[in-house]
């Protein structure tokens, strides 16, 4: 792991961009801070770490103010990383059909979703440990957000993830749906109730597929990109509750 | 209104005993408020004030060290109020279609639920009246749990209620369905995701109907009484933002 920037981005929070094995990353930490503080990870859409500063920021802010390290990496396949063929030809299907008003078919979600899963989540380990040989970070670690299936893979494969918090906002392969029943940790699962591009009946079936004993479903009006702020407070809370 | 019995409990919560045209009720004040404070009204089964008062006062606690007067009358057919035959006849065909591990049906619900709102509904808007009427509590007055049907009547009909949390644990008319499109003030909707005793989907339905344009949906596990602390405590945040 490789620092190539630095910086105090206000009395809150200190940014430190990275990279690790050429992956991009970016890790905040709080300004403040005089002992090793707890981790969340940040997941975010596969549009890029560019693209998603502004609502990352936003999110390592608030969780610096409440005591957390943040971190993230760029996903395969985004900003600066290789594409691979498989997943641009899923992206055009999946745009096809989206335009056409067509359904998203199984294929085509699987083709979309499982090696980005695949790949990710080694990468997001690798991270982890490098993180977490840092002095300023401690423990214990959660997850958050982005890519629902990555979350999923990683409360399943990495037992230094425990709670992790979800938005039941993509595609999730139907092969997601069992590696889901071997999820035991402590969920916090937010869904955009009136979100138009997401199905909502997955998002259900797939929050009664978890295993863990303690599993919240938070269900809130505003559309896929308007999660209230009284939602993100919960989720926070989630996290102070498990990680503190 | 007539109070018949007065004493703080501790420091935090100041308890009087009422009745109001013959029906008792219980007023919660906060200890040591100096202003008018905000009123929530505490829906509860029909089991009986006196069998419900230990989780009544629990609320009515918590309420009260945020600064809200808290307030709850007897149901009518329940504890020593006069019972009416057809609400008792419809109470042993649930007993006997819930033995017999038969499905509820539409007849027995309606039997046990739409007289118990239309009978129940002016009640709590004269309790409303009276004490609305005290110096010592000002508004904006919320309406939190109990019979879900009865609190999306006194949504719709209500103009004083302005923010409703429901359970949604309890058996719900067809005809309700259609009275929870009417409701457009801020919800907050529990639902025990595992409660066996509960139809999931017609919650879900009854989530969905409400034309509220804020309505949060927030499942939890451990059955139909073991809602967790912190569901409890989102509930409160709820009414601080909207009461406050």
């Amino acid at each position: 792991m490789q620092f190539t920037s630095e910086q105090r981005l206000d009395d809150v929070v200190y940014e430190r961009e990275f990279t690790l094995d050429e992956i991009p990353g970016i890790l905040w930490t709080p300004a403040s801070a005089s002992a090793p503080v707890p981790l969340i990870l940040l997941g975010h859409p596969p549009l890029g770490l560019r693209r998603m500063y502004p609502r990352l920021v936003a999110r390592a802010r608030q969780s610096a103010a409440e005591g957390f390290a943040t971190a993230t990496i760029e996903l395969p396949g985004s900003g600066d990383r290789p594409r691979w063929p498989a997943a641009e030809q899923a992206r055009a299907d999946l745009r096809r059909a989206m335009e056409a008003g067509e359904p998203v078919s199984d294929e085509i979600v699987d083709a979309l979703i499982l090696p980005l899963v695949d790949k990710a989540v080694p990468e997001w380990q690798a991270a982890l440990d490098a993180l977490l040989s840092l002095p300023e970070i401690g423990g214990p670690v959660g997850y958050s957000g982005g890519v629902i299936s990555i979350g999923i893979r990683l409360a399943v494969v990495e037992p230094r993830i425990v709670a992790a918090g979800l938005f039941a906002g993509s595609f999730v392969p139907r092969a997601m749906f069992e590696e889901a029943r071997q999820v035991t940790i402590p969920l916090h699962v937010l869904l955009q109730w009136d979100d138009e591009g997401n199905d909502r009946q997955a998002a259900l079936d797939l929050f009664d597929a978890f295993s863990s004993e303690e599993k919240s479903l938070h269900a809130n009006m505003g559309g896929h990109t308007g999660v209230p702020q009284f939602a993100g407070d919960a989720a926070a809370r989630f996290f102070t509750r498990h990680l503190k």
